[in-house]
């Protein structure tokens, strides 16, 4: 019995954890522990820690490695835990576009451009619901990130900038891939010289906030088997002086996108990875984060049930039939919405329409597409996503769609087209737009797929995630990326995560360095 | 010393509870127990409680007074915690309509209707982001609740039905007084005759979950004046069976709106009491609770800066201005939404217009106002919320809107009148639509108040609030009203909040008397 529980004066919290840690600390060990649901009055400090490191950071995708490269430059000790059996989540298999406001590419095209130009098409596109302050700190630092890219990492770009919609000019670096495994092959890289490489199959289970309210470390299940609950060791691990959480969004965790977003089923896909779950946020909140804007999913409109994940559907929904054909009901043979609308109006329209949609064009806008992406459209056809039919009547059998209906749906878009305008939904009309037919008609299946969670934690621009009880930051808890919440309002801008993610990451290593060790 | 904590193996969270709560217990009676920004480990079960019931509810709206009537009903000890000077909170300076789906007075009047009828419109203005079963349980009550409100409370409505924008049928009953209070009034009347009655000036400033993950009591701050922190004395009261969250949304709090929407800062005001704030939401999370929809907060687009709180300009907005006349932006002159859109749509197109907009008419408009409401529009000319001016050159320079286009706009609606078709926004044409003009002009300076917050708490169609990290029930915490989140999804519909609080609310306090008592 320690001198300290004689006293009940001096009977701390932490004194009691020190006499009683010896429990817990078998029960991790051995992996009995049974935790309570809400367990943070069950799962008190381990008593010795299995190994300890300054920062620790959870996830492996750009953020995370961006934070573990500044973390470990600025001179600290750094484990970077990653849940899957290899790093990179969703980053790995992003498009590969990041946004820089006012780049040397663009003055070398004489493209004008500010970082107040990107922050403006930031909260257009965030319908205002963005934390400006957030933002703001991604425009203001889009060229000087995307150069630490190039100088730094050694990432390598096409010479090229591309636009997206939402964006009021072309300013869009795209890696030579058109992948962000690009930039995250050079993270790794890195990293490696620098002696740090992710432990991959390494859960986080669980955050210790100390009684001082100061998070001190974490515990993992070491040899995790995804989505093998229970698999895997538990482990835990010392943060002397900070955690910095860079776990993704929810995309692919059904449970609780339903919970914020109860048309987001199961029956629908995303374009995230499997490990894009929710369980390193649910600790957050348990903890006490600040939870914030958590309904705000932004879906794909250009997703085709026929082929899994992000596909290739989005170069034939949107090049050759948003712009060059029609998005029709099947059940009714009508349009149903302006096929140039933004991401969120045509997805709930999709959604509305019970996800009976197709995208459809004729041999005109099919040449258009082949044109300009030469490898992706035979691609789609070789694997059934985009189908070809001879006739109209063809194309409505194959999908049901009432026959006449179509035709005359077809009829009066040719009048527009010949108008130069469409009455019916307003859609911008191509410099070269055509009427459309005869055969033959091409078609793909049109599902939404959830694609980007914009809520998360709520963090300032230290990227330090805030107590719900006070708004103050949390000492040794950082976070960056998709997990955290605000700088993308209610839509995020494409090309603007990865962005968000190089920045708040950087930030949150720099930061997560230079706190205090606790002990 | 006790025996427990000799032994490390039995040296359980509890057993330590019982040696040190005295300490925490004195910190308590003396009020100087300082709690931690985060405070679960730092707030241990108290050794003694003050106080002990079966049931304590929290919140003296329409949910919580429904709690405790039914709670007491079925035998349980109850009390009601208020921290405000008087019970009723938003409740009893709402509207006082209530829909009732398939009801006697529809019947009378031949009016089909159904709950799946009433679930259908809720959805649809819900953006089907409602909890689909949350939401049943309301329209399914609907007819059972308001003829309770009746029959059992003495509740008293006028003869006639009414009907609100997103219902398909008239359905509304509205009390005789047109308020919440006369449903209020007779909660707190019948509950007096049970011996119930709220306590007033009474914080919850903690609630207590064990390390069993059970909820067992709260700490309140008695004496409470608000909203002077720190003013009133610690108490803790010891919930045999469960407590009920019933503590409303938080509208009026500034700092946890602005977190889930920026744009609501406290230049934005409220319809709701001031003691709409979020701190027992932010306690809620704290313990453990799930989080969802928190972004979605409606805001009523007829809300006018002249008068405080939700005052009388809807009547003069929407009846004379949206209905028989225009609503203008003020820099430009010209109409800027169709003024019959939905709540959502029409306040965010004024908050787009930076709030420089007036809802207008001529003496026909406001003649037909006034016809109606004899009483409202004398008192909103002498609040001087709406002003009259003889001619259009006059009101323009009251407002400093641009006389041409001011006339332009006008001009244009006079012709989209008389050709039968609003070209421009697509307002539907009211019957006796007439062209506007000559003077006199009547305006009213429009700013949206923030009105209900759609998210807060998850909950189950037991009222049983969850866990973040499960999904299943905490033990011993029910919740109600506006606290909860899900029943309305993205938007609610107008009269279904008095309903959610009443069924929901009856629920609550139905099943926490069933609990069984834990100590």
């Amino acid at each position: 019995m320690s001198e300290e529980t004689k006293t009940p004066k001096a009977m701390t919290r932490r004194n009691f954890l020190k006499t009683s840690g010896a429990v817990a600390a078998a029960g991790v060990a051995t992996g009995t522990l049974a935790l309570k649901p809400w367990s943070a009055e069950a799962a008190p400090m381990p008593k010795k820690w299995q190994e300890t490191f300054d920062v620790v950071v959870i996830g492996s995708g750009f953020a995370g490695l961006a934070a573990a490269y500044e973390a470990k430059k600025a001179g600290a000790s750094v484990v970077v835990l990653e849940k899957m059996m290899t790093p990179g989540g969703n980053s790995i298999i992003n498009g590969g576009v990041v946004s820089a406001a006012g780049s040397p590419l663009e003055e070398r095209e004489g493209i004008k451009d500010s970082p107040e130009l990107l922050l403006k098409d930031m909260l257009a596109a965030g319908l205002n619901l963005n934390h400006v302050e957030l933002a703001k700190m991604v425009a203001d630092q889009s060229v000087s990130t995307v150069m630490w890219t190039i100088s730094e990492l050694g990432v390598k770009y096409k010479d090229k900038l591309t636009q997206e919609g939402g964006h009021s000019v072309p300013r869009m670096y795209s890696t030579y891939n058109q992948s962000g495994s690009a930039i995250v092959q050079q993270q790794l890289l890195k990293l490696k010289t620098l002696g740090v490489v992710p432990r991959t199959r390494a859960l986080l289970t669980q955050v210790y906030r100390d009684a001082d309210g100061r998070v001190k470390g974490v515990q993992i299940r070491e040899g995790y088997a995804f989505p093998k609950t229970g698999s895997g060791k538990l482990k835990d691990i010392k943060a002397r002086k900070a955690v910095v959480l860079a776990t993704g969004g929810f995309g692919a965790d059904v449970a609780f996108r339903t919970l914020q977003d109860p048309r987001l089923t199961a029956d629908m896909q995303t374009t995230n990875q499997p490990g894009a779950t929710a369980e390193a946020l649910r600790e957050a909140f348990r903890i006490g984060c600040t939870p914030i804007q958590l309904s705000w999913i932004q879906l794909g409109p250009w997703g085709s049930p026929d082929e899994k994940g992000m596909g290739l559907s989005p170069f034939f929904a949107q090049l050759c039939a948003a712009m060059y054909g029609l998005w029709v009901d099947t059940k009714t043979g009508k349009r149903f919405v302006n096929e140039l609308a933004d991401r969120k109006i045509r997805a709930d329209a999709i959604i509305k329409a019970g996800n009976k949609c197709i995208a459809m064009t004729d041999a005109n806008g099919y040449a258009i597409g082949k044109k300009l992406l030469a490898e992706y459209m035979p691609k789609l056809m070789e694997r059934g996503v985009v189908k070809e039919y001879k006739t109209l009547e063809e194309m409505a059998a194959a999908y049901s769609i009432p026959v006449e209906p179509l035709k005359q749906t077809i009829e009066t878009w040719n009048k527009s087209v010949l108008a130069g305008k469409d009455e019916e939904w307003g859609r911008y009309l191509q410099k070269n737009q055509k009427p459309l037919g005869p055969g033959p008609w091409y078609a793909l299946r049109l599902m939404p797929k959830v694609h980007h969670t914009m809520g998360g934690i709520n963090m300032n621009t230290k990227a330090q995630a805030t107590d719900v009880s006070t708004d103050k930051p949390i000492a040794g808890l950082y976070c960056a990326g998709e997990v955290t919440g605000g700088v993308h309002g209610a839509v995020r801008l494409g090309s603007c995560a990865t962005l968000d993610c190089l920045v708040f990451g950087r930030i949150a290593g720099r930061n997560a360095a230079a706190e205090k060790a606790w002990g």
